[in-house]
């Protein structure tokens, strides 16, 4: 079988991604065709200051203007390389020139310097395909969606609308085809029946109609958010739709941060991404750094493509 | 060194306490000197029904009216027996007669059966000491207590203020001796500078303030939550201060479920109890019952005796 072609969006060159993308090469070149767009000159100054060189079938679509790599810094060209390099992967990927799209991390401060006005991948995804995306985080052992993300704690349970919820669960469907998604609670014990907070009473409205719609138990709860990811029932579960944010990173995290990507669900094409940021902290300083995640995004992209 | 007597109240003896006090005595009487409180004929009857036998060496502090058992059942005999345990077992601690009370699960419903107008053990020893305890659960590699409890979700921000928090912050740090305590943010990313809520600068203010009292930096924070269980971030601390259940439970659990207790701080006496309820569904059945948590919870009991 010919091997998928994949868009890897090297992200900022300054930071950490061009030293985990050079030491993974070797493995995911076993596993699929991977394209990274970058600026080369910029890529081949990373390699020689990792004290390595580009392999030789690293194959490399050059974007951009050249500039020098400065080692863990905020800095104008690369961010605006790593946007280019976002969207000519977009590009590729809805022309189907290429499988799915891998990102490594951007820096944000670096984007706005650059003058660029979306924040980050996700929101450029959205913009490109003018449609909301699902991001989903996690690993093969625990998936986690969130129905709320980069809001006040407080205003969360404004969210909670039976019609709203039904639509989010359902697009999550369609994009995982898992056959049980659990959905969390909103409050303590959920609820203990309305002793703290009723809320609930909506959230188990939605499941309710949800699996109607389906004609078939997809969806399992609400369940008790401190007991829903516990060893125990996370043998019944992998796949998990938290209400806020720190509902489902805290314990994704907890559990499973060095291995967890991120992936970007509900749009025209498939974008998985690592779960980590630039670490410029740590950039070209030693070999210890993870890919764990990078390697996990690649696999998990491969798989999705094969699914589609 | 004599060892220290520990009141051990057995709780509902209708669920799993008694085979796991059976289960770990022979391991606790080598490190305390266990008073089991609880009626004896009944728990004779317990030992009966598990096919052993209550050894020798096991004291017990008769207590109650007889009764029989009845196998993972809603019982207000049973619910009375182990409400007047409890009391007797603060009462020899208050005396000082034992040195802690290690408290096994009782059924809340079975209390409620027997008119016992308190809810459970933390509420009986509040209302017995007329003292607002502070609940820390853990074990020894994480340990979490939380600023609010049984509220809904939405209603939490409405309690950060600087001097409760400042208040709930000290006695913390009096009742544990902890020279690093992690203090968690309420919002997303800690609010990103006010974008997603502002209620860290709150903590921030409480956390400063709290540090000047002390005259050394003993709180950190406020932490991004769903960083501050990482594994990484769990090297730099042991002891956290969740802002709300979830928070706290959600990642307590996920990583330390079976081993966790709960300690009951800011009262005149120590107690430690098993983290886990009276499992009626288990009840009798089998011999496959942890008993981590009661073996955790008899240890921190002694530990605290003997540092007071």
């Amino acid at each position: 079988m010919k091997k998928n072609k994949i868009a890897i969006s090297l992200g900022d060159l300054n930071g950490i991604s061009p030293q985990i993308a050079l030491k993974a090469h070797k493995k995911i070149i076993k596993w699929c065709q991977p394209i990274y767009i970058t600026n080369r000159f910029a890529f081949k100054n990373s390699a020689k200051l990792l004290g390595t060189k580009i392999p030789k079938n690293l194959k490399i679509i050059n974007i951009g203007k050249n500039f020098k790599i400065k080692k863990g810094k905020v800095c104008p060209l690369s961010g605006k390389i790593s946007y280019q390099s976002f969207i000519k992967a977009i590009k590729l990927t809805k022309k189907n020139r290429t499988k799915a799209v891998v990102t490594l991390p951007i820096n944000k401060e670096s984007w706005n310097k650059a003058g660029i006005t979306q924040k980050g991948h996700t929101d450029t995804l959205e913009s490109f395909f003018k449609q909301k995306a699902i991001m989903m985080i996690g690993c093969p052992q625990l998936f986690g969606a969130f129905f709320t993300h980069h809001i006040p704690l407080k205003d969360v349970a404004s969210h909670i609308k039976t019609q709203k919820l039904k639509k989010f669960f359902l697009a999550f469907y369609r994009n995982t085809k898992q056959n049980k998604i659990a959905i969390l609670a909103l409050n303590p014990h959920a609820g203990d029946n309305g002793v703290m907070g009723d809320e609930e009473k909506i959230i188990t409205k939605a499941i309710k109609k949800s699996n109607e719609k389906l004609k078939k138990e997809i969806f399992f709860g609400p369940l008790v958010p401190d007991t829903a990811f516990t060893k125990q029932n996370r043998k019944n579960f992998t796949y998990f739709i938290a209400i806020y944010h720190d509902q489902g990173l805290i314990p994704l995290k907890a559990l499973y941060f060095e291995e967890s990507i991120n992936v970007s669900l509900n749009l025209p094409i498939i974008r998985t991404s690592v779960d980590h940021g630039t670490a410029f902290d740590k950039a070209y300083k030693n070999n210890n750094i993870s890919i764990k995640s990078y390697l996990n995004a690649v696999k998990d992209a491969i798989s999705r493509a094969n699914q589609k």
